[in-house]
């Protein structure tokens, strides 16, 4: 590769080049646990209703059934099964996150390996290979154009995403160095998705879309079907239609030596991120004094100023409201002694006791404290004051969550769509991924088994 | 509707609104036009090979086949036929052509509606209201954000249209003000397609997406798929994301009274709009001296600056560049005495005769001669000189197609796909549109029957 050819070129042939060898242990390691926190989160998203609506719309239209629809007992083709699986990961907002440009690397990517997987068989290590590469390259053309791109208005995780399937989806067809140029071409003119439509179910269509047309986008390569070359850095191409002074020297610089993959993140709760110190710190408050909460007389939290201006919302009158409300996740913490997605769910926002414990919540600004960082004090009936402060929020690039805290969060979503003994073999499967023969059993092994 | 609702909801109330009675009979015979039109572009550009790969690459995943696809005798589900055949339609860049945004209207729009109207049986007049209003919100999107929008590197026929495909279906779904605002808006989150493609096949993935995405947008809102309110203009919305300075009243200033298809044009010939003028003239000058190509010695053209900038393009190398080039134009109008699909293939390219002949255009500009016009000027080699000045290219806006012009440009390209009599009877149902019970006869008129 000439050192002068253009960086579209240069990114397809990295991904063309590029060798499982190549790949150092972490990354192979990470990729694991961003597919498992992916299913994790899809789990918890599949049932959502904007799950239902696409299914319903789009199975009319689904040919063969040969792809699993994670956490459901129906299978669809697999450009179906990638566009609802996709919604399924992301709807709630509980799936990764990487943090130079909050792009949610998976969501977009592994659905498309595994609804292809089930129908072009392929080997664990070609599976987490491409994932590696679809994540990269994703991250990569978001590090180019971040952050004028998403507050300019778009949706980064679908606008990048669909780049980032297509590679992916071309590695694993072992795509030549052209066809690869091809396919990111095709992904980059499918590229959409408004900010606007947060806290809307049309977020969905474009994170839905971005496997699928991923998908699509290296089938059609691998045909032939041609697209410029300069896709990505041309006069009217991605980083200049959709970007502002884009440094495209972020999608090529130090390939192989840096990945981006080391920057992704898990949540441990499926809400605002701005949250989770807090709710560290109640449900170890909670924990260590045995709290009940109608002991609770009063409970101030401090933080960054991001987490009064996100958050302070008393009274949400839906799930989805909640899980950026401050007084309503302090009253499931210190109700429940959990923050999981039952906890933002609309029943519970409904509860009186959850309503009245929310009321007596205040919260201050401190930008001396992090962002990832919060301050909770609490007052008992009783007249005794109980503080904490939480450093770095579980899940924060400070505090990773663990292998089994990935584990337990899949196992806590899917308890509802498959039986303890399925999750079992799909976390181990997961875990054994890159010495599996056939990639697709993890896909498998998360469909819902209603009558197993 | 209040005054000072949102534009997005004025489109939609508006749309749910509209009545066949309130739609003038010129606008109804336009779209009967713009229709037939698009049969007709769709008929000469089903062979492309960027058709063949789609149908290719999308067949294994169709559902139920129960669409036509136009010129060819495959069956597909609905979303996959009205991709294929958008990029029939639009491929050769033979369709209309919308004056003020250089949008071409149909080919977004009716493949979604041909395709639905054969799973969802409606009327004619259903059908052609539907088409009149998705081609209105189309047009109207464009004018908010052109001429910023393309220049910029938007391929608005894409971006517009499938706004305008998703308002069409939500009308033949006969969907209320609030389903529409979320149609728009699902359309408007897939809005993509970059003007960089322009000259690769990856033009077509995002025209194919336009109806497909259209469909999917208005399905979903139809079972209650939500959308942001305000997805046109609000701060992080279509018109300030993908506009500057954005002219929000465009969208419904004259709403009812003023119709955009009335700017609708149809092109004669499959090639650039600025060479129509030069064929005109030398189609006349070959009829009137019965011109042989041996005789001459020596063309001059002159026309707008335009003309040169985009077509002084000597020895084309394939038949897709060849239909920018007034060198190989001028070839085959005086060797051929027509400008059709065959004269533009690869094979017309690589002839002798035609490059020889081409070598012997000059082209001169004058800025006094508008893009619609030319002169041309020819000498022969008995040292006679014939000239010749058009005024207004057939097509544009000062001398439309007839509509028996456009029947003969449907008659020509169907040839090779439909047998004469299914093409005569194809022709009287889109005329007698507004009075057919089932729309989808002519969906189904429009395959090819190689068997027949």
């Amino acid at each position: 590769m000439a050192p002068n050819a253009a960086v579209t070129a240069r990114l397809a042939q990295f991904v063309a080049d590029s060798q499982w060898a190549d790949v150092p242990e972490g990354v192979r390691h990470q990729a694991k646990r961003t597919l498992l926190n992916s299913l994790g989160a899809a789990f918890g998203g599949c049932r959502d209703a904007a799950v239902g609506h696409a299914l319903a719309v789009l199975q009319p239209f689904s040919g063969p059934a040969e792809a699993t629809v994670i956490g459901r007992s129906e299978r669809a083709d697999a450009l179906t099964a990638a566009f609802v699986n996709a919604v399924s990961a992301n709807v709630l907002d509980f799936d990764d996150t990487h943090h130079p440009t909050i792009i949610h690397p998976a969501a977009p990517v592994a659905p498309a390996l595994l609804a292809l997987a089930e129908r072009r068989p392929c080997s664990g290590r070609q599976f987490l290979h491409a994932l590696i590469l679809g994540v990269e390259a994703e991250c990569r053309v978001g590090n180019a154009v971040a952050p004028w791109h998403y507050a300019h208005g778009w949706h980064i995780t679908s606008t990048c995403g669909v780049i980032g399937a297509a590679v992916a989806v071309g590695k694993l067809l072992a795509l030549d160095a052209q066809r690869l140029v091809w396919a990111i071409g095709l992904g980059a003119n499918q590229a959409c998705g408004l900010v606007e439509s947060l806290g809307s179910m049309a977020k969905s269509v474009s994170v839905g879309n971005a496997p699928r047309n991923g998908i699509v986008a290296a089938l059609l390569a691998e045909r032939g079907f041609t697209a410029a070359a300069t896709t990505l850095e041309g006069e009217r191409g991605f980083a200049r239609v959709m970007g502002q002074n884009a440094d495209l020297s972020a999608i090529d610089r130090d390939l192989g030596a840096v990945w981006e993959s080391a920057k992704n993140t898990y949540k441990p709760y499926p809400c605002g991120i701005v949250l989770h110190p807090v709710i560290d710190a109640l449900l170890e408050l909670r924990a260590r004094h045995d709290l009940r909460p109608e002991s609770v007389e009063r409970v101030t939290v401090r933080g960054h100023p991001l987490l009064s201006q996100r958050t302070d919302r008393a009274r949400p009158r839906a799930g989805r409201e909640a899980s950026v409300s401050l007084q309503h996740t302090v009253a499931v913490c210190l109700i429940y002694g959990r923050a999981g997605v039952a906890e933002y769910s609309d029943a519970r926002v409904a509860e009186p006791a959850v309503q009245a414990l929310g009321d007596r919540v205040e919260v201050q600004e401190d930008p001396s404290i992090p962002v990832e960082a919060a301050a909770v004090s609490l007052r008992t009936r009783d007249g005794r004051t109980l503080a904490l402060e939480v450093a770095h929020a579980l899940g924060s690039l400070g505090r990773p969550m663990t292998d089994a805290q990935i584990e337990g969060k899949v196992r806590e979503h899917a308890a509802i769509a498959a039986p303890g003994a399925v999750v079992d073999r799909l976390i181990d499967a997961v875990w054994a991924l890159d010495r599996a023969d056939d990639a697709a059993e993890v896909a498998r092994l998360s469909a819902s088994h209603p009558n197993a």
